[in-house]
Formats: C-alpha cells, sequence, structure tokens
C-alpha cells in the first residue's frame, strides 16, 4: 500500500510532512498546495509540484488523504470541514477548549461525503492525549499533571509583541523543577498555575520604548502573566536572531495514583518529550496517522477520529505480525 | 453496561484484579476460580463466591470476560486456549519469544467459538509494547532502549534457589544510570547488556554452605548472571522477610531519533513506570483491558487480540464525547 498525501499549506508544518514522509517506505508526497502565488513557494523535494489552493479540486482522485497545515486560529475551523467534503483529511488543530465543536464541524462534512478525517493530531493534542487517556484507564484512582516546555510559546510571544514599543518577542515557558521532582515523587502535590511554570522573556525594544514600563506591562498582563513568575531579558534584535530562532519544545504528562485494598501501593507513570523541533516532530505524528486514515477509509470507516479512536497497530508500516513478534 | 468478570487463579495478580474492580463502576467480580481447594481460598471481598476450577463452564452465562491470572510458563500456554472455547479471555502472558505461537493458538481457539479474547495484558508486555509501537511510528529513524527496574526478576531469583545450599534468594534488576542518562541526553549510546543493567542478590544461605562458592556460582551461571556486574549479599531469613518482601517494580522504554532535511533535529520520547505493586499495577491494565475485550465482543469482533489492537477509547468508562472533552 502506498498512502498519497496532499500538503496544504507550506509553513513550518508543510515542511515537516514533506520531510517526514521521506523516513517511510509507504507514503508518498504528490503535491503542495498554496494560497501564495505557486511560483513564489519553492520546496524541498524538486520533483513535486506546487499548486494554486484553488486547483485542489482537480486533485480529488491523486491523493488519498489531505494534509492540513493551516493554524488553529482561524484557517482550519474553516478548511477542514470543507476539505473534508471531498477528502480523507487531517489536521493538528490544537485549541483544546474548542475541539468538541471542531469535531462536530468536521464529523458532520465527514459522514456526509464519505471520508475519513482525524482533527487534532500532534504530541498536545496528540501523543499526550493519548498518555493520558490510557493512564487513567489504567489507574483510576489517580492524579494528572501535564507541563510544558522548556519551549516557545507562539501566544505569550505575540501578547508581547502587540504591547507598544516592542519590535520582537519570544517567551518560553519553563517547567518548575521543584514541581516536576515532587510529581515524580509521588507526593501528590496541589500545585498552583504559579508553582507549575515559570515563564521568560527575550524583548528587543523599538527606538526610544520605555524599558521599566514595558517590563512591568508584561509582568502585570492578565491571563498571560500575572499568575506567574516572569523574567524579562532586553536582547538586541541580532541576539535575537542568533539565540531565539530555535523550534524546540518538550513537556511531561504524569499520572500518580494508587491501587490496593487500601490504597497503600502508589505508582507513578511519567511520559515526556524533548524534542528539537516543535513542528517537525507534530509532522511526523501527522504522517503516521494519515496512514491510519488511508486504512480506515479503505475499510469503509467514515466520519471524524481523534487519537483515541485509532489502534495503534494502524499507525505503523509494520505487519501485525511483526509488530507482535518484536515490539509486544 | 457493566463488565461481568471471573478470575481464575487467586495469587497475587487474582488478588489485584479483584482490587482493580472496586476502583470501577462498570465492572464486577462474579467469581473467583481455583484448582486448590475452594474452602482453603480466603478473598477480600466477603460476597463473592470461591469455586472450583472444574465448575468453570457451569458459570458461561454470568461471565462477560474470565480474567486468567496464571502464569506464563505452564498454566497460560494451556488455560488461555483452552477456556477461550467457552469466554472471552484476557490473560498477561509474558514470555516475549512465545507470544506469537500463544497468539496463534488462542486465536484458533476464540475465532472457532466465536469468542473475543486478548494476551500479554500488563506493562512488558502491554504498556511497554505501547510506547514501542507509538513511538517507532511516529519517528521512524531512530533507536529503541528499554531498561527493567529496579525490580526483582523472577526468574533469576529462581536461578539463584536452585543453586546447592541456596535456601531463599531475591535478585534485583536495576537499570545503570549513566546509561539512562546518555539516552536521555539523545546521546544514541549503543550499549552492552553489562552497560545496560546491574544485578543485586540478597541469598539466604542453609546450614554449612559454601558462601564463597556459591557467589562465584552465581556470578557465573551463563545467561542468568555472567554478561552483568552483580553483587551477592548474604542475609539472615529474618532479614529477607522484613527488607525483601516487597513486589516494587518498574522501568523505562526511550525512543531517540531524529527529523529534518539532514537529520538535523533530535528527539527523545522516554516513558517510565514506577510501580509500589508490580501485580497491582499489571492487574489494573487487565481489568481496563477486560472492558475493552467485551466491548469487542458486543460488536462481534472475535479472535485473539494484543493491545495493538485496541482503541483507546474502548478502554475508558468515560464516553467518547468525555474523552475529547477533557482528555485531548
Amino acid at each position: 500500500m502506498t498512502v498519497r498525501l496532499g500538503i496544504l499549506g507550506y509553513g513550518n508544518l508543510g515542511r515537516g510532512v514533506e520531510c517526514a514522509v521521506k523516513e517511510t517506505n509507504d507514503t508518498e508526497l504528490v503535491a503542495v498546495f498554496t494560497r501564495r502565488n505557486p511560483s513564489d513557494v519553492t520546496i524541498a523535494s524538486p520533483d513535486v509540484p506546487v499548486v494554486a489552493a484553488e486547483e485542489l479540486l482537480s486533485w480529488k482522485d491523486k491523493i488519498d488523504v489531505l494534509v492540513i497545515c493551516g493554524g488553529s486560529a482561524t484557517d482550519l475551523p474553516v478548511q477542514t470541514p470543507e476539505y473534508a467534503k471531498y477528502f480523507n483529511v487531517i489536521d493538528s488543530f490544537d485549541t483544546h477548549a474548542n475541539i468538541p465543536t471542531h469535531f462536530a464541524n468536521v464529523n458532520a462534512s465527514a459522514e456526509a461525503s464519505h471520508h475519513t478525517a482525524m482533527i487534532s493530531v500532534g504530541w498536545d493534542p496528540g501523543l499526550f492525549s493519548l498518555m493520558r487517556a490510557y493512564t487513567n484507564a489504567v489507574l483510576p484512582n489517580g492524579s494528572d499533571y501535564t507541563f510544558w516546555g522548556k519551549g516557545v510559546s507562539q501566544g505569550h510571544s505575540d501578547a508581547i509583541r502587540r504591547i507598544e514599543g516592542v519590535a520582537d518577542a519570544r517567551q518560553y515557558t519553563i517547567p518548575v523543577e521543584e514541581a516536576l521532582q515532587s510529581v515524580r515523587n509521588g507526593e501528590n502535590p496541589e500545585l498552583t498555575t504559579r508553582q507549575k511554570h515559570i515563564r521568560e522573556a527575550f524583548v528587543v525594544l523599538k527606538e526610544g520604548a520605555d524599558a521599566e514600563a514595558i517590563e512591568r506591562e508584561i509582568k502585570e498582563m492578565p491571563n498571560y502573566f500575572a499568575d506567574y513568575d516572569t523574567t524579562v531579558h532586553f536582547i538586541s534584535a541580532e541576539e535575537m536572531k542568533a539565540n531565539h530562532s530555535g523550534l524546540a519544545h518538550g513537556g511531561f504528562v504524569f499520572r500518580s495514583g494508587t491501587t490496593g485494598v487500601d490504597h497503600e501501593h502508589g505508582h507513578v507513570i511519567e511520559f515526556s518529550l524533548k524534542l528539537d523541533s516543535n513542528p517537525e516532530f507534530t509532522s511526523s505524528v501527522l504522517v503516521a496517522y494519515a496512514r491510519a486514515v488511508k486504512r480506515l477509509y479503505d475499510q469503509g470507516d467514515f466520519g471524524c477520529k481523534t487519537v483515541f479512536d485509532i489502534p495503534p497497530v494502524l499507525l505503523s508500516e509494520s505487519s501485525p505480525e511483526e509488530l507482535r513478534a518484536h515490539l509486544l
């Protein structure tokens, strides 16, 4: 079986999908679709066409799964339900609070058109969600802890950039080491927002900006920073480019719980990711699940799916026999 | 839905299943079956009958899933295929090398009788297998590392107990901290057997036994100890009972790999378990998967399954909607 993939949107995520396809023997990149002028978009694969997004529908029969690489704020809520009318689709929609609505929209569209769709694939939502589901099921009496970082938070960086006098900003979310250690030791701590993560901001000022006022405005910003211990560093544009262009990220999911007649035995389950490239890792997860989408479609299993619905065997290039013999 | 469970075999694992059922709202323990004289077996649940194993077949219609809590060496290879003729069954068969044969036997039996069976459920095989499968799929270019411990290895303890002059023995498998750290740092080390784990043995001697000769025999025992750095401690029977009766265990699964045009980005995925009670945790996993077995049976999905075949949604007491809203 070869899974023929199309990419819609060639940013960091689209580029990552292009790379991830090359690590498999059974997926193939058929075309990259862009809303920009195709002649302005140079991709890494010389023999793959770059096509205007308006032409997508004429590729219906050449693509098994369309990997939609847009943003969760405005792109995916429109694109995924729309293209599920014509394609099997997969996205990495990551606005947790809006997942039920997005699911309902995509499901309606995919069920009506007899396609298989999958949303919220990546690491959180994605692998972290899987960990929460598995560990809650196998350890019903316990507590969940999720920590993010160290990594750049796009939303918090954007919030700083919107401040008058700020030319550029990058904000790192960092788990508090003592909190991690306490959870890891099975102490079941009750942690406030401030006790779980610290925030570190690197800011480039516009000429004449008031550093002290900006630092105060950042640290007191409600929702984003007021509930955290935040450190602000003012740096030059050169330093920003040299030291803060990376896309590393990661995090931790814990389940800490007990078993036994009197709950006398404690257990700690820990899952962690250390990622040099957040978008490339997310893309790698997308490509594995795109394989599952094609297999479900071939079985006539239509509608919208999430990572909770997919048996692990469908993700693998290896046969069930090979998996049982070598990985079980 | 209530899942009515029977337990076959009331050792540590059977007792663990009995405990785990109490942590759920949708499973119920119907009876405990034993090969011993039922009147000699006292269980923790006063209102659950203890029944002779020979009477099992008359309970066919009262049990949704039979949890077979025997040993992998001689019990399960016989019991699981046999009882899959009459029941939906689940076991924790953990002799990795024999899984394909056990699978084939159980599958033939369950397919013929239209039952759903599941083998090799627990943490290794089980959750660790899941981690290997998921992480291989999402990071195809990489290396796997599994470490066990710190915990008692039953097989290695038994090997020492068979030595002339040994009254009792307990052997701990312990991961080497430097090896863990190197893998965690993404250094992709090539590790020999000796570099991954150390072995620590606690031995009670029979009167007049030659401690020096026994220590040498342990350390030079092929397969079991010769390839490891092993420490041997001679202790009293009282000390054995006081300090080495615990059933704690655990371990680590890592996937370390790269993505990017030139594989320039490294990623490390780590999953670990720290368990106060190995059998109670294994039992907890069995009960969650027993729920899935019943659901697959109700869907008419017969034959033998492993953790690779089960979508996570089937493990949970929560509805798919709740899982999407709260854990995705």
